[in-house]
């Protein structure tokens, strides 16, 4: 039997609440074994101090580690992205690899996931992290049996950040001493090492991480975190290797309004569906938002960047979020902060997986 | 000659810049007399201590005194609307009334405005403050001669809250002690005055304000502000007696994504045009937000009511935002918090000024 | 031998991390079966979305499963308390009961806990919540060995609130259906239960419970959360019947900048030791904050409760933190907020548990 | 007759009320001609969208404007600072030079201002700056007859920032390009001009600005405002020109928890008052406020600047303010945040008027 890939998406009541999974679980409609990566929406800010999706990874853990091996859990890519701004709902994104589509079934989803070697303080946000991102998304690529870059539509990279006792380790040869902007740094290393692997940029300039944002790839989405040193990359694409009935698309918006970059990519999931008409369809969509650094949106003027009691990134996900679920007539949406060289500046990267 | 309205939207790059309008004044665009009621989406919280409101009308006060004398200034309504959460832009609206147009042009965008009496403090948030809102929008429609509550489309009024001072020379005999709720009660008052006026609903029974929601107005827009003792009303709609090219439209949205509502308003504005499409005649988009008290949207939770960082108006602002700037193309759009008796329970009304 | 408690302060370098408390068991000065009660401060808001608390308590029992049974696990009160403003720390309190105190070395610190039977979602907030505090104040008194009420100087409740679910399944016939609200008048329930127990009121009057404020306990500290239905009840007094160094003493603040009601005790601690002298006799300090209703100190306003951005918890708690860490010369303090009550209008009691 | 200083603190109903400074002026308590600066605590944010300053400052011009010439009224140093957190109560403070004192009354409270030429964005945040306000503060301290560096305790400066606008004006030739980094090193500069001109340092190296948090001044507090391209300089100290009852003092408080430092000033002003007991005798305390960049107080973590939620001056403020309002039983203390160069790394200058 050729591969097939299945997506469930499972509502959250609360960060720790993993019912939802249990219950599928225990249905058999998700079977541990062939998870291949997690994803969340958590509902804290996204922000340095969001302890909900420390929560997440806490509860997930406890409930798998009844059915996996420590080492395979280990592996197993989590990635909790918080801040449901707006009217998001958090939710859980399960995607599994079974092994039961008919062969020559497609061309459908794939998907694989790659861990690199845990990175040194020195290696996070420059060249070197961009380098083995680089690396781990060929080798995605391959064991997705994805045909090549251009099949692919959607890469997830968690990646570590330096935090003061890293810093310390380095003894000072980091590319920052602040928490918060070895985020954005180690994010936009991640993001530069897909466009590599993908042919979206053919090198990568000396001093470009975190400066030149004319540099960027379309199919990134890269969220940092404190509780990992290693980078965990999932590569989705397409491939005829793998059968069954979902597909993925991907568009990239050019700013923060952009709703026919998304329009264009639901017509083609359900030709003729128009607004809404496709969120049967629907089976997840994830995107980046975040505020544009010149202050404006077709020159009018935002106030994300000026705001001191809302992190710009908190305003960036409700409001696209806004307008994701405009377009699609659902709440439960992958929208995701801190774009550092995922899409056009003030833009951002959004994939569709859909039934076909 | 017949009457004209003219909507001029004006950018601010700060709550107290008033730059644009006085350029607009003195390139003779907007006449100082001839203006009926200015609205503004200012950058504060848009909840109790929002300082961006208070420091507009200052500014808007300190340039206008120079054009118009005190007791005209006193009583032109200035609606100043905190939050441009997400993208949203801050922006001035200019109401005038020209009398320069054709007769048997219309039937046109019309308007006018009623400044009730004082109230008093016992009044605020009772069936006393419904009843003047009722009179008041029922003298506005007939200052502004459009035949009847069918032809009126969207009613702003501004309204007065309890502060300490008030509770106590009420003798405590008030609706609530509590500023925030006042607010709240406030705007529900005028809601329901307006849907008394408009004929939605046949009386107020008993105890309904603030708390039996299934009564409300799809045409009303109320905030509330501690600057005012009386209500503010400023009635649109259509009459025959107007001319020129303007027009208003309204709908009502079901839910916070109730995006085919908003996108059946900009097809009749311009038919076939197609998302975004109607860009270039919208003259602008006037809006209610807030989060669904039943804490979900289609049956997927939202968090903005369990948020103790941001306030849950914040919150909708942005996210309704960001569905409203998807369909229309633009971030200038008066979204405003706090629809209490304003269209049902997590949705509210949307009307459209665009050009015919 | 005779009783002794012992008292430790541990930091913690994020919510979930227990690495302090891991060592401390490792080296034998903590013994788990020995810990009547563990309290935190975590760096949560404090408020609804506090999710900090319960990655502490999941961090906590995951050590702890090692170590104890489930039905000890179960039993033994985890009071998390979110919120270390300005330049309050994070820390762990762990309380041991020890018994290697020489008999008659006393009187010295005394405690034990009860946990109520699980409340009922009509009781929460109501008097039947009080009843049951009380009982339990009372019968751990009798297990502490405290002679009585008089010798009783602190109250720690953790207690339930209200959700929807629990609003449901009782039919609506609740004390309230806010779910904020519900906090605090289960914290008020708890405080005037503490109240009866302690003779510090005679009786509990119909409907005083989160109105008349004018009834307090000088000693309870009362925090709700989301976990648990029944009531924790951790009793501190000075009984005879327990040796060791350790003293506890309280007092109440009138105000929010009652320094003087805590320099008496501290004076108290170490006696002429002046301004910051008693750091090193000082084990731990437990106080409530809470911004004063009538929005005034001392005749003079303060901005707490207008504040929009920032929940009046979280002011009040940064501003007697400062306070008190001013006069006892560390952050290191058990500062929580909400204090319904427990203690007057805009302060609350403090405790201070020293070295002899 | 000798000059005398009058300073005079009044109460604040929102950040536009001047009622108490109009009622003060009608008296003849305040003479407008006599006052040579205003300070105010208004009750904003205190960070880049902080409307509450603007909006005092629009009031105090609108109430001023009808006592005294423009020229007058636009070289008058207005210096709000925002952020009344926890109890601190907003305030003005009024300072007058009056000439009514005997000869030979004092050596008293002595002050004057000047205000530099405007800068050009090339120099905000830069060497340039802090030649100036150097220059600036030797001119006053000359002004007002005070002898030499070593008799003035505080020296109030309010300086420039860089917006987009000015960064594009200097051909990018600028420190920063970030609006809220600017602030940091206008201040910056600023206290290291005062720190010159003092002779608390003897040079300024080059980069130190923004870096070399070892150099300070212990008399210096600065605020950055986007209403200047000036600085506003006031130096206060003693002088035996001056008479009238009013000393000044000041203290360095080494960290945020550095009370006996400001025990010491108190207890300078009212020998033997003790905790609390020279309230009568204070007439304004002026300190800075900051979270320590190392992340922890006397060895025990602080959360001040992991909280993505509130600004870390925000924590500052109000933890410090809670100190001092316990140290002296008043709320209405000028406490303002980021202390750049202003004291140690954590702590901040202190000054404290009195009555003698």
């Amino acid at each position: 039997m050729a591969r097939r890939a299945e997506v469930t998406v499972l509502p959250m009541a609360a960060p720790e609440d993993v019912s939802a999974l249990a219950a599928a679980i225990a249905e058999g409609r998700i079977v541990p074994e062939r998870i291949v990566a997690v994803l969340a929406k958590t509902e804290g800010n996204g922000c340095v101090n969001d302890f909900s999706r420390g929560l997440s990874v806490m509860a997930l853990r406890g409930l798998l580690a009844a059915h996996l091996p420590p080492e395979r859990l280990e592996a197993l890519p989590m990635v909790m992205s918080g801040g449901t701004e707006g009217g998001l709902s958090p939710h859980w994104i399960i995607f599994q690899c079974l092994e039961d589509a008919a062969p020559g079934d497609g061309p459908a989803l794939a998907l694989a996931s790659v861990v690199t070697r845990p990175l040194r303080p020195q290696e996070i946000g420059r060249p070197a992290q961009a380098a083995l991102v680089r690396e781990a998304v060929t080798e995605a690529i391959a064991r997705a049996g994805i045909a090549g870059p251009a099949d692919v539509h959607y890469v997830q990279v968690k990646c570590p950040l330096l935090t003061a006792a890293r810093v310390a380790e380095a003894g000072g040869d980091v590319a920052t001493d602040n928490m918060l902007k070895s985020m954005g740094l180690s994010r936009g290393a991640s993001a530069l090492g897909v466009a590599l692997a993908l042919g979206e940029i053919a090198d990568l300039p000396e001093g470009a991480i975190g400066r030149d944002y004319g540099l960027w790839s379309g199919r990134a989405s890269c969220s940092a975190g404190i509780e990992l040193m290693t980078c965990e990359v999932v590569v989705m694409g397409q491939s005829a290797d793998w059968g069954g009935p979902l597909r993925i698309a991907h568009g990239v918006m050019q700013d923060a309004i952009d709703a026919p970059a998304v329009a264009a990519l639901l017509e083609r999931a359900a030709p003729g569906a128009g607004l809404q008409g496709a969120a049967g369809k629907v089976r997840a969509v994830l995107a980046k938002a975040e505020a544009s650094s010149h202050g404006a949106i077709r020159g009018l003027r935002h106030t994300m960047l000026d705001d001191s009691d809302i992190s710009s990134t908190r305003h960036a996900r409700g409001f696209v979020g806004g307008m994701l679920a405009g377009l699609t007539g659902r709440t439960d949406l992958f929208v995701s902060g801190g774009a550092e060289h995922q899409g056009p500046d003030g833009g951002g990267p959004v994939a569709l997986i859909h039934e076909a």
